[in-house]
């Protein structure tokens, strides 16, 4: 291995790492199978999602999703070198969605100032035109009344273009799609100039923040779990997070505490029964989050159920809200996953996010935090981005390799990534 | 552009280059409705091959397919940074052929001495072992009784094992396969041992070279051709190499020889007329080609009706027999395209040649020989391979560059050769 392997290659540090280790070489020596039970599976159902991002921790002795977006951004952390990978994967992903298609009008969020948002725009549709399609970007912020070019830090242009409805067809200027695409979460709700649209709107306007809940997402992906570890004889809190629910919650007003605290300890307890049972010296900890919430935002770690009740002003606060100002009131409380990957000579705290177009993985980075610890949130203020290198893009295990060698970790973790997606593809259908 | 990149590029040099300059132009132009065709075309057809590799060649005013092969070799040749989108493709194939199937038997060539040839087989079954597959390789061999481990100059082992017949069934022992993939053209005839096989086996026979006729395969692609050009509104000529062909041919005896005369006379004409029509200063020639033929075995160029009546009795028995020995009865005459292509700083004439699995472009290489001029055929002895640069993928083309940039050159090669494949899908079915 050259330096500069060494330098792009992300370490697993961790005393434990023999479930994952069996894990690894349970994936590898199921390879033909779980192939197989994929195809199965997307035969049945058919349709993925047009893409997805699934953020992993691999704790060594635990892999496992903690977030599936269905509205990727992110798309310029990607290895250039992935781009033929997704300029295939799309041109498959419009052979299953409309075969005669060769319009598509993509919408993003709103955000004019956030450029590394926009980079990801410009990829995003960079991809879709290498794939051969008609590109244009409709933008639904309130005050574009006409086209506008945009200069990016990468010299790139984006021209964004006001969207256009006219009775159950939406388009831009000169321009109707036959397929709309949303990078837009709707966190804010779903939008009038979306209803009713007789075009296709993928994703389908009920998977928007507005509506989605992670705990009916981590449901689905606890079944997708259980049928899969029946497959490879494993058990399935390998690579599911256990997670429990509440109802209404108000943060400042304390409402709904105690269900929350109870909920708390009893999925503690449920975390060390399975941590005494593997010999996992750690301690466990619980992730709160808004059921509803993204961007890493309304996001907190606790470690037991008094921490809930201790919460001071301050963090209630920053518990209240999420993305654009929407309350939370509710929220999933998740079993909290280790990371034990680390980058760089300092051993910054790190954790793969895998993408995915049509139902193949198409390649993925790396986020990467200097100052936050193994159990924290990495997506926060201050994170940075390492792509995987092209080679070890997901798909290609080497069996003449250790289970824990490069592409076979990687091999593990577009596997994770495929389950997590097949549950968002239960869930959207 | 760096040093490096200028090594790993090949140099077009031509006066003419006009039209093809159009060609490219147009290609990009019509990028978004050129794949929309081809979605089509391959939604009505629904069954690409498996795998292909074609020849190309580019004389700058002319780009156009002279081979395509239904058994491809050479897959050691292509850059290893292609393997992922190999792996992705197989995964499409699989899913369309037999969604439930997770076993492949490869059968290749009884070479057991060209150990290029082997190194392509143990690439082939390395991408697909990657993609899922569990691969065995039946030989053949009429000599092999037991099953054989081959160490390749690459460190890789190729283990061979005898082919066994039961019923309706072929396996080796131990695995009995749901997909038999030949990578063994059948130039010798159709194998009794694969006879009214129940599983399927992908090429099926009748494109084996014991049947197969460039001729009728030239025929289907003139077709595509002409469809083609009628969407992008083009000459066909551009991309079309012109053809004719003779009944019965003994080189040995001087049978149908005036035949042969008359109807190299008459391709000439016609290509001269087209040379005339795009002021091509170039002598046209015509490439006579056993229409049976493969590994670039019985092939000549002519530039006059005389040079037939005047073949020696050398050259004479150079065409009387192709692979294995097997004798040639019946020519196909095709209109020879100049290759313009140079690569390196001593201009070693090259032509690409690009590869696919399913319908998806996944790389290609340059076939490169020092000592044949641009109007000679390159695979002969001498001849050596520079894969294709990743990035130049054939299927990433960059409308902010020129129409002969190299993304868009690559990319109209890629267009070209899945118009190649499409006709070979139709000969096919």
């Amino acid at each position: 291995m050259d330096s500069q392997e060494l330098h792009a290659a992300p370490h697993l540090t961790t005393e434990v790492h023999g479930p994952l280790e069996d894990l690894e070489t349970h994936l590898l020596a199921h390879h033909a199978d779980i192939e197989r039970w994929l195809r199965l599976q997307w035969h049945a159902k058919k349709r993925a999602p047009f893409y997805a991002s699934v953020d992993l921790r691999n704790a060594g002795f635990k892999l496992a999703p903690v977030d599936t977006n269905l509205f990727p951004a992110g798309f310029n952390n990607l290895d250039p070198a992935t781009v033929p990978l997704c300029v295939q994967a799309v041109q498959s992903a419009i052979e299953r969605l409309s075969v005669a298609a060769s319009r598509v009008l993509l919408i993003p969020e709103n955000h004019t100032r956030n450029l590394y948002y926009l980079e990801s725009v410009a990829t995003l549709r960079d991809i879709l035109q290498k794939a051969g399609i008609d590109v244009r970007i409709g933008s639904m912020l309130p005050d574009l009344q006409a086209p506008k070019t945009l200069t990016l830090p990468s010299k790139q242009t984006l021209r964004l273009e006001p969207l256009i409805r006219e009775g159950h067809c939406v388009s831009v200027k000169g321009f109707v799609p036959c397929i709309v695409l949303l990078n837009n979460d709707l966190s804010l709700g779903r939008p009038p100039i979306l209803e009713d649209v007789h075009q296709e709107i993928i994703p389908p306007l009920h998977v928007g923040w507005s509506t989605r809940l992670k705990s009916a997402y981590f449901t689905h992906y606890s079944r997708v779990a259980q049928e899969f570890s029946e497959q490879i004889d494993i058990d399935p809190w390998l690579i599911d997070p256990l997670f429990r629910n509440c109802g209404e919650i108000d943060f400042m007003k304390k409402e709904g505490y105690e269900c929350l605290a109870d909920n708390v300890d009893a999925l503690l307890n449920a975390i060390l029964r399975k941590y005494t049972e593997y010999d996992v010296p750690h301690q466990p900890f619980v992730v709160v989050k808004a059921d509803a919430g993204s961007y890493g935002m309304g996001v907190m770690m606790v470690h037991s159920a008094d921490e809930i009740l201790a919460l001071n002003r301050k963090q209630r606060t920053r518990m209240s809200s999420t993305k654009d100002g929407k309350s939370i009131r509710r929220v999933i409380l998740q079993e909290g996953v280790y990371t034990f990957e680390t980058w760089g000579s300092h051993g910054a705290v790190a954790e793969p996010v895998v993408y995915m177009i049509d139902h193949f993985v198409v390649g993925g980075f790396y986020r990467v935090h200097t100052t936050r610890g193994v159990n924290e949130n990495l997506n926060a203020p201050g994170v940075h981005f390492e792509p995987l290198p092209f080679i070890n893009s997901c798909i290609t295990p080497d069996s003449r390799q250790a289970p824990d060698a490069y592409p076979n970790r990687f091999y593990a973790y577009g596997v994770i990534a495929r389950l997590a997606l097949l549950a968002a593809a239960r869930e959207i259908n």
